[in-house]
C-alpha cells in the first residue's frame, strides 16, 4: 500500500516538490512503526482478559502490550505479533493519507511530530473503539457495555476500516489543510483559480494500480484474519473490485460532463485520467466497511454515489478554498464517511452471519429490511469519528501554528521545498541550476545534490543556446565596432 | 498484473501521449470487471449442472449466473466468487494487450466500446471452450461431445491461457492495427521508417518486472486454483522462471548480433533493453499453457524459439507496416501461438497426470512419445481462437472506422492525445507550454491540467531564452536605428 | 525484490546511464537464473543423502542435481524444485547488490560475465556452507563435521541472508569498485568531490518501498519455508518493520544533524531522503540474519546501529575514493556484517527453540546470556565470506581488467553508455539530440533508438531557439549587407 501512496503522491505534486513528499511518506512509515509500537497498538488493543478469556477490557482504551510487553507471537492468540504488524499497515495509511493534503508547504519537523501523535495516539483511540472487544461501539465486544453488549444492540460494521482508517486520515487532512491555508498562488485575489498540475501523471496512475492491488489485501485480508473463512473472503474481494471500477467509470462520467455542458469550458468531451483514479480510489475507500456484508449490486450502487459524490466533492473543496494537493479529503473524506453510512442501508443479514458468525443474527441495513438500529450505530460511529479526530488534530495544528513550526516560509514555499529544505531536485538533470558545486571531500550520499556532474550534463539545449549567445555577441560587437567606425 | 501492463505501456509510448495510454489501462480494469459481472462470466462458466454434479452444459456457450446471480460464494463449489474473481484479471489481462497495438491513435470512445466487447462477449466465449467443465475443446469435459469426452481423445492443454489469453488478446491486437493504420509519420513515403521511441525506458523496465512477477500469479496460481496440488505449483513456477530467462537472452542475442551483421546499423554490439524485455515477456506468454506440463529443459528450448522468434516476428511486423508502438502482437500473438503448439511437442506423461489427475492418462507431446492426438488438439485450438477472434473483431473494429469513431483526427494526433483529449500533458513542468490558464472558480482535480503554477516553474532555460531574445531585439532597434540614421 | 532493485538502481544513476543500468537488472534475473539452472542449486544444495535420510554431503560443495537433474518436484522433499525457486530469488538478489557499485563504468560484456560466474559458482559455495544439510557451518547439520556436529558447538545463525546474500553481494561490490576505480570527474585533483546525483529520486523511494515490502517475503518467507512455524513468522515481519524504520530515522537524523553541525555545509537543517530510504535498506540488510532470534527491543538497537553506521560507512567510503553510484556497499556490506554480528550479542534462547528446532537449546547471545560461542561462530562466518568473495572476486575482476574487457573507454563513459552501447538515451523526449534518424526498412522495437518522431516532438524549446537563430541569422546578412553597402 504504501507504494501505492508513495507514488500517487509523488505524482500529484509538483515537481520541485518530489523530494519534500517522498520524505513525508517514507517518514510515515518509520515514525508509525515506532509510534505504533510503543504506545499504538497498547492503546488500541491492549484490553485485559478475564480468566475464561473474556475481554474486560476498558471500553475507551487499552492499557496493555506498551512496547509489545508480554505479547503474544503466536497466531492462535487474540493479540499477537501478527495483529500488530496487520493493524501497523493500516495505521500508516491512515497517516500517510494526511500528507497529500498537506504536500508543498508544511514543514518537516511538524510532519515527523504529526505522523508519531498520530500513530500512538489518535488513531489507535478510534481503532480500540470500533474492533477491539472492548470497544464502546465495538461489534467483537464480549462485555456488556451501557445497557447492552452492542451499541443499539447492533454494534459498528466498519470492516477494513471506512470509518477507522479512511475517515480518520481524510478528516486529519481536512483539519491541516484548514489549518495551513492554501498554497502560495492557488487562489488569486480576483477569484480565478491557478491549476497546480500533478508533475508526474504515469506515477500517478501507477499509484492508483498499486494501491487498488493493495486494498485486495486489506478488505479480504481483514476477513482472513477475523473470520477465517473463505466465503467472506470472496464476498469482500468480488466487492472491493466491483466498487472501484464503477466508482471510476462514474466519476469519470460525471467530470467529462460537467466540464463540457456545466462548467463549459470545453467544446469537445475531455477525459481526466486524475478524476477517474481517484473515483476508483474513493470507491475502495467506500466498499472498506461494507466489502463483506453486502451484496455485488450494493457494491455497484455504492461505487456510482462515490464516483458522482468524488468530483462534487472535489468542487466544492475548491470553492471552500481548501487547497488539497491530492483531492485526499475528497477522496478519504468523503469516502469513507459514505462507505459507512452504505452499510447501514446495505448490509445483508446472510452475509453478516458469516462475517460476523459471533454476534449474529443482528439488525441488517434498512434498504435489506432492518429496523435501522446497524444505521443509528453507524451514523454514531461516523459522529464519533469526526469529532475525535476534528477535535485532537485541530488543537494539535494550531499550535503547531502559532509555535511557527507548521508552515514553510513563502520564500521557500515559492522556491520549492526540495531546493530549501531536501538538497535540491528530485530530478537533477532536468532542472534548470547547472552551477557547478563540488563539495570539498564532503560525504555524499548518492541522491544528495546539485547536480554537477563535471560539467558533461547539460540540461538540453545547453549548448545550443551558448553558441547562439556567443555569436549574438560577437555580433554585437561588429555592430558597435561599425558604428563607431561610420561615426 | 495491471500495474505492470501500465507501466510498459506508458514506457512504449511518445511522452505527449502518457495520459492517453493510461487512461485506456485503467479503463481496461473498470470496463472489464462490469462486463465480466453483467455477461462475461456467464457465458464462459455458466453451464447447468445435473443432479450428480457433472457439467452438462451448452459446448459453446454459458448460460448461468449473468450479474453473479445465484453464484455461489464459498470455495468448495464449482463456480463461485473465488473463480469469478480469478478469471476476471486474465479477462482484463487479454483486453489490455490490445490498448499498446492501437495507442496513440485510437478515440477513446471507441475504446470503451472494444474493453467491454472483449470482456462480455469475445473473451468469455473462448473460455468456455478450453476451460469450463462443458467446452467442447476443454481438458475438464465430464460429459461426451460428438464421439467421445475429449476432442481428439485428448482435449486441449492451456493451463494459463497462452492460448485463452494471450493469443485472443494478441489477434485482436493485430486486428485493431491493422484497420487502424499506422501512425502518421511512422512509414514514410520513401520507404524509410521512423523511430518512435518510448518516452520512459524505466517505466517500461519496472513493467516488465512487475510483469514477471504478475506471472507466477497467473501460472502457479492456476495450478493451485485447479489442482491443489504441490507438485505442479512447483513445476508451474519453475518453467515460468527459466522460460522467459532464456527468451530475454536469446532476444538480446539475436537482435544484437542482427543489428550489427545483417542489418549493418552499427559497427559495435548495441543491447537493446526494450527486445530483452520484450523476450522475456514473450517467453512468459508461451509458456504459459505447457508451464505445468513441460520439463525444465523444455521450458529452456520454449524460451529459445521465443527470444529468437519474438526479434523475427518484430521485425516482420515493420515489413508489413503492421505499427505496433509495444509489440504486443510479436509479444503475445506470436509468444502464445507457438505456446500452444509447443505443448503438442513437449507435455510429459507424468506431468499431465498431476496437473490434470481427472483426465489422465492421455496423449502426450509428440517428442515425448505421443501419437500426435495431443498435438492435433492444440492446432486445432490455434485455428479456433485465430479465427474466432479476427472474425469478430474485423467487423467490429470496421463498423467503429465506418462510423468514425474509431480513429481520431490527424491534427489531434500530431499534436498528441493528451493535449486534445485528456487535458494537457501528462508532465506539466517539462512541456513547452508555460502559459498561464487560471481557472474562473472552477473545480480541478490535482492532475487536471495546463500548469500554470504562478509562472515561478519555467522549463529549463527559459530564462535564458528570453534574455537572449530580449538581447537580441535590442540589437536589432540599434541596428535598424543605426541604419535609418546613416541613411 | 527486482524490481524494487531495479527502481532504485535507476533511479541512483545520471540520466544518460538509465538504460544501461536497467538491462544490468534484467541481465541478472536471467542470467543468475540459467547459472542457478545449471550448476548454482547442486553445488549450494547438491548433497548426498544417506538411507535414512539424513544428509551426507560434503562440507564445501554439494555434487547433485545439475540442471535439475533428478530432482523431486514436492514441497515435502529436502530438495524440491520450491527450494530451487526460493532459493533462485535470493541468488538474483546477490547478484543484483554489484550491479549497483560498479554502474556507469562496466562493459555489458563484463557484467554478462560476472553474472554468471556469481550464481553459478561463487554466491552457492557460500549458501551451502551456512545453508545446506551438509554445510560445515551450517545449523541444520545431521552429520559430524570435525570435531562435532556443529562449529564451535553451535553453528552459525544467519537466517535470510545477511551474510549469506547482502555481505556476499556487498563485498562483491566493493571488489568491482574497487577494481574499476572512480567514475571520470567523481574525485578531483584538487581533492573535491563532485557530485553526482541519481536523476530520479521518485523512482529511488519507490524502489525502497517495493524492497521493504519484498524483505517480508526473504525474512518472514523463509521462517515459513524451514520452520513452518507461524510463532517464528510473526517475530521475523515485526522485526523486519522495526529495524528499518528505526535504522532510516537515525540515518536521516545523523545525517541531518552531520550536515548542518558536522561538515557545516548549510545553516538550517537538510532532510536528505536517499539517506534515509538507504538507512532503511541498511536497516533490513542487517535484520535479516537474526530476523527470527531477536527480540523487537532488539531490533530497534539493530536499526540504531544500521543507520549511524549507514551513514559513517558512506563517508569513509567517499575519503577512499572507493565511487559507489548507490551506496550499495556501505548499505549491504556493512549492514551485512554488522547483521550477522548482532546474532551473536542478541539471539534469544526461546526464539531460537522455535527457529530452530532441530538444533535446540544451543548458546544464544552474549548479551542474552550466551557463552560466545554463538558469537565465535558469527565472526568465522564474517571472515569466511568476506575471504571467499574477495579472493574469488579480486582476481576475476583483475583479470577482465587485464584482457580491456572490463572498463569501457572514456569517450563512451563520458557520452553516457546509454548513447555508445544501449542505442539511444531512456527518455527521447527529454534528450538534446533532435537529429532525424529514419532506418531503411529496418526493424525496430517500440524503444529502439534515436527519436524523431518525424519531426514534431521536439524537446522544450528547440522551436524558440530555432527562431532565435533564424532570426540572428537575418540580422547577420542585413548587418554585413549594410557594412558592405556603406562602405
Amino acid at each position: 500500500m504504501h507504494c501505492g501512496f508513495a507514488m500517487i503522491s509523488v505524482g500529484c505534486v509538483r515537481q520541485r516538490f518530489a523530494k519534500h513528499i517522498a520524505i513525508l511518506v517514507l517518514m510515515d512509515a518509520c515514525a508509525s512503526a515506532l509510534g505504533w509500537y510503543f504506545t499504538g497498538y497498547a492503546f488500541a488493543f491492549g484490553d485485559n482478559l478475564n480468566a475464561d478469556g473474556a475481554t474486560a477490557g476498558n471500553a475507551f482504551i487499552g492499557t496493555n502490550y506498551f512496547a509489545m510487553a508480554n505479547l503474544a507471537t503466536g497466531a492462535n492468540n487474540v493479540n499477537s505479533y501478527y495483529l500488530w504488524l496487520f493493524e501497523w499497515a493500516f495505521a500508516a495509511t491512515a497517516c500517510t493519507i494526511v500528507s497529500g493534503a498537506i504536500a508543498e508547504r508544511t514543514k518537516f519537523e511538524a510532519y515527523i511530530l504529526f505522523s508519531f501523535f498520530m500513530a500512538a495516539w489518535v488513531y489507535p483511540i478510534v481503532v480500540h473503539a470500533a474492533w477491539s472487544g472492548a470497544g464502546w461501539e465495538s461489534k467483537f465486544r464480549t462485555s456488556p457495555v451501557w445497557d447492552g453488549y452492542f451499541l443499539f444492540g447492533s454494534g459498528v460494521i466498519d470492516f477494513a476500516g471506512s470509518g477507522v482508517v479512511h475517515m480518520v486520515g481524510g478528516y486529519a487532512a481536512a483539519a491541516g489543510c484548514f489549518v495551513l491555508g492554501p498554497r502560495i498562488g492557488r487562489f488569486l485575489p480576483d477569484g480565478t483559480v491557478a491549476d497546480f498540475s500533478g508533475h508526474n501523471t504515469s506515477l500517478f496512475v501507477l499509484g492508483v494500480m498499486i494501491l487498488w492491488f493493495g486494498w485486495y489485501g486489506f478488505n479480504p485480508g481483514s476477513e482472513l484474519y477475523i473470520v477465517n473463512g473463505t466465503t467472506a473472503v470472496a464476498n469482500a474481494a468480488v466487492t472491493t473490485t466491483i466498487a472501484p471500477a464503477t466508482a471510476g467509470l462514474f466519476a469519470l462520467l460525471a467530470k467529462t460532463v460537467s466540464h463540457r455542458f456545466i462548467e463549459r469550458k470545453s467544446t469537445r468531451f475531455v477525459y481526466d485520467v486524475g478524476v477517474m483514479g481517484n473515483g476508483a480510489l474513493c470507491g475502495l475507500a467506500a466498499i472498506t466497511a461494507g466489502c463483506s456484508t453486502v451484496n455485488p449490486w450494493a457494491a455497484i450502487v455504492i461505487g456510482i454515489v462515490s464516483g458522482f459524490g468524488y468530483v462534487i466533492s472535489s468542487k466544492i473543496m475548491v470553492l471552500l478554498h481548501m487547497d488539497d494537493p491530492l483531492d485526499a479529503i475528497s477522496v478519504h473524506a468523503f469516502g469513507g464517511t459514505w462507505g459507512v453510512a452504505a452499510v447501514g442501508f446495505f448490509a445483508e443479514a446472510n452475509l453478516m452471519a458469516v462475517a460476523y458468525p459471533a454476534n449474529s443474527p443482528m439488525d441488517q441495513g434498512v434498504f435489506m429490511g432492518g429496523t435501522g438500529r446497524l444505521l443509528a450505530a453507524q451514523l454514531v460511529h461516523i459522529i464519533w469519528i469526526a469529532g475525535w479526530v476534528l477535535c485532537n488534530m485541530l488543537p494539535f495544528f494550531y499550535l503547531l501554528k502559532v509555535l511557527g513550526l507548521f508552515r514553510v516560509n513563502p520564500e521557500d514555499e515559492t522556491l520549492g521545498l526540495d531546493e530549501s529544505y531536501h538538497g535540491g531536485s528530485a530530478y537533477p538533470g532536468l532542472s534548470e541550476d547547472s552551477s557547478f558545486h563540488p563539495e570539498k571531500g564532503g560525504a555524499s550520499g548518492p541522491l544528495h545534490t546539485h547536480k554537477t556532474d563535471n560539467g558533461f550534463q547539460h540540461p538540453p539545449h545547453k549548448n545550443e543556446i551558448d553558441d547562439l549567445r556567443a555569436e549574438l555577441m560577437a555580433l554585437k560587437q561588429a555592430f558597435h565596432a561599425n558604428v563607431n567606425a561610420t561615426k
